[in-house]
C-alpha cells in the first residue's frame, strides 16, 4: 500500500508541467526514501531525473518498493484539475493497476478522487555517477529561461562559455548572431538574484536549444537554476524543489560534426 | 416604439456571451413586463430562457409587444463594441426591420449607434410548467464552472448525485475516472461562497458535459448558480441577473442507452 | 562609425512593433540630426515616416550619413530580446554589412550583442510638403485604436467626419451600420484624455480600416494621436515619441469608385 500526502500539491502540478514535454510515458519509483522518476526523452537524447524525498511529504507510507508506469500527459490532465492550494494525496494498493490522486481544497469543502490506469513500461535505470565539473553556474531561473527563449529566435544551438568573469550564451542563425553575457554578481539584495560561478577551468560547450527550452519548463519550481559543465560530460541543469529534492536534466554536448549536420 | 435604457450595459454584453455558443438565431420578445428570450440550441437538446424585467431598466418603453429576430453572433459583435461602463439603449421603431443599440460612455463624450438588421425566425414558445424538484443545489458559479471544465478533460458525461451531505460530480473516460464531492457548507464568510442543498430525496442523473460547459458561459452574470434536479425532468441550471431576472438552461438527463451510444 | 545610445530602449522596441506590420524591408537613415525611416507599405498605399532626433539619445555619434537596409521582422526578433528596461545601443562600422544592437540591463549584469546582416534596398525618399489641413483632431490614442478595432467587426472602411462639435467615425457592412461620435472635450483631468478639434472647414473622408488598424500598432508609443484631414490630401495619423520625434502614417482617402469596388 502506498499513500503519499503532499500539502503543497502545486509542486506536483509543476513537476508534471516540467517533464511532460520531454517524456510521454515513465515509471515513477516509490521506496521508503522517496518518490522518484528517471526517464530518457522520446528521442533518447536527454535524461530527466526527479526526486521528491519522503521527508517532504506530510504523510509518507510506502510498504514496499513500487514502480508505477504512467502516461505523463494523462497524469498532467488529472493534476490540472487540482487547485493550486489543494493538498494532493497519491494512493495505490499493492498489485493494483490503477493509481488514485486525491485533491482536498484547503477548507475541506471539496474533495476529488481521480483514478488513472497504470501502464507497463520497459525502462532501465541508469546509474549516474557523481562527477567533478569544470564549471558550475548558479543563476536566476527566469533569467536562464529568458536567454534560451531569446536565442531560439536567432539560432538552433547555444554555445555556453564560462570564464571567471561570467557566462556567455551565443548562437548564430540565418538572420545574424547573438551573444549574451551574464556577469558574476554576488552582491544582490536577494540571494536568489545572484549569478555565481564556481570554475576549475574555462569551458565552452554547444547544446541544442530545443532541449534547453524544454528544461526551462521547470522554472516555476525554483527561483534559481544550477548549470554544471564539463567538457567530457553531459551538462546538468538542476532545479531544486524546496526542501524536498530536485529535478535534473542531462544533455550531451554537440560535437563539431553534429553542428555541421544541423546547418546543412 | 421600443426604447430600453440599461445603465449597467455590461449585463447585456454578458447575456450575449452566455447564449451565443448555444443559440445562433433567436427572437427577443419585448412586452410591458420585460425583455425575454426563449430558444432551443441548434441541436434541439438544450433550452435557454432569459428574462430581464422592465423594472431593471432605467427607462423602459414598449408600446406594443414586439418579437425581434436576431443573429446572436452579429449582436455579440456589436455589443462587444460597447465599453464595460457604457449605458446601453435598445431602440426599435414599430414595423422597422432594424434594431439600434446605442452606447453612451459614462462621461457622455462618446456616443455610438449600431444598427442591426432583424431576421424572421420561426419559433414556438414552449410553456415551461412550474415543477417540484427532488434536489436543489446552490453553489458558487465559478466552482461549478471549474468542475465541468475539469471533468471534461476526463470524460464526456457527468453524473450529478445529491445526498444530504453534498453533491458529487463523476465522470469516466479512456484515461480513468473522476469524482468530485462538494460538501454542504453554510458557514462561510460571504453568502455567495456557500454550498447549500435542499433535498426531498436523493437523486443521481447523467448529463452531457458539452452542454454543461456551454451553460457555464453565464458564470460572469452571477456569483452563484442553482441546479435543480428531478429524476423525471430536465435539469435547470439558473444564473440570477442582479435584481433584473435570470438566465436558465434546461437539459434532459441522459438515459442508459444514450450513455452506451456515446461510448461506442 | 555610428553609435547611438538610447537609455529608454523600449521606445525602439515599440517603434518596430508599430512599423513591421506595414513594412517588411526599409532603410534606416542616420545623419547628424537623427535616426529616421521613410517607407511605403508593401502594397504601396500607405507611407510611414519615423524620426528620432539626435538630442533624444544619451550618446549620438554619426560620422557620416548612413542608410542601413533592414528586414523589420528580423530586427523586431532581435529587439524583442531586449528587456523593457534595457539600454539599447545601435552600432555600425563604416562600410560594414552588419549592424549591432547592444542591450544592457539596468544593473549592467547582463550585456547582449545582436548582430544583424544589412540588406540593399532600393528606395526613393519622397518629399512630403508641409500642408494646411481642414481639420486636426487630437484624441487619446487608445480611444482611436478601440474605435478602429470596433468598426472593423462591422465593415471594411471608415468615414471620418469632423464638425466643430466632434468627430464621427462611421462604417457599414453586411450585418448593419455603426456610427461613433467623439465630442470635443477640453475639460478633462489629464490633458492626454482630451479630445480637441481644430477645424477650418468641415471634412468627411473615407479610409480603409485595415490600414488604420495597422497604424494603431503605434498606440504604445504615445497617449495621444493626432489625425490631420484635408479633402485633397492623404490623412496624417501621428504619434509623438516623447521628446524625441514622431511616427507618422499617411494614407490617401478612398474615392467613391473605390468604395464601390470594395463592396462588389
Amino acid at each position: 500500500m502506498l499513500e503519499l500526502r503532499l500539502v503543497q500539491g502545486s509542486l506536483l502540478k509543476k513537476v508534471l508541467e516540467a517533464t511532460r514535454e520531454l517524456v510521454n510515458d515513465a515509471n515513477f519509483d516509490c521506496s521508503s526514501t522517496g518518490f522518484s522518476l528517471q526517464a530518457m526523452d522520446s528521442s533518447h537524447v536527454a535524461l530527466v531525473a526527479l526526486l521528491l524525498r519522503s521527508e517532504g511529504f506530510e504523510h509518507y507510507r510506502c510498504d514496499r518498493n513500487l514502480s508505477m508506469g504512467m502516461n505523463l500527459n494523462n497524469m498532467a490532465k488529472m493534476l490540472r484539475c487540482a487547485g493550486n492550494d489543494d493538498i494532493i494525496t497519491i494512493k495505490a494498493d499493492d498489485g493494483s493497476d490503477t493509481v488514485t490522486f486525491m485533491f482536498e481544497s484547503p477548507n475541506q469543502d471539496k474533495i476529488a478522487d481521480f483514478e488513472m490506469k497504470l501502464m507497463d513500461i520497459d525502462s532501465e535505470h541508469l546509474g549516474i555517477p557523481d562527477a567533478e565539473y569544470h564549471a558550475i553556474v548558479r543563476m536566476p531561473s527566469t533569467e536562464f529561461a529568458r536567454i534560451c527563449k531569446d536565442l531560439s529566435s536567432i539560432g538552433d544551438t547555444v554555445v555556453i562559455s564560462v570564464t571567471k568573469e561570467g557566462v556567455k550564451f551565443s548562437t548564430a542563425g540565418d538572420i545574424g548572431t547573438a551573444n549574451i553575457v551574464c556577469r558574476q554578481n554576488k552582491t544582490v539584495d536577494k540571494p536568489e538574484e545572484a549569478t555565481i560561478i564556481e570554475m576549475q577551468e574555462p569551458v565552452s560547450l554547444t547544446f541544442a536549444l530545443r532541449y534547453m527550452n524544454s528544461f526551462t519548463k521547470a522554472t516555476p519550481l525554483s527561483e534559481t537554476v544550477t548549470i554544471s559543465l564539463s567538457s567530457e560530460l553531459p551538462v546538468v541543469v538542476e532545479y531544486k524543489i524546496a526542501d524536498m529534492g530536485y529535478i535534473r536534466f542531462y544533455l550531451a554536448p554537440k560535437i563539431e560534426e553534429d553542428e555541421e549536420d544541423m546547418k546543412h
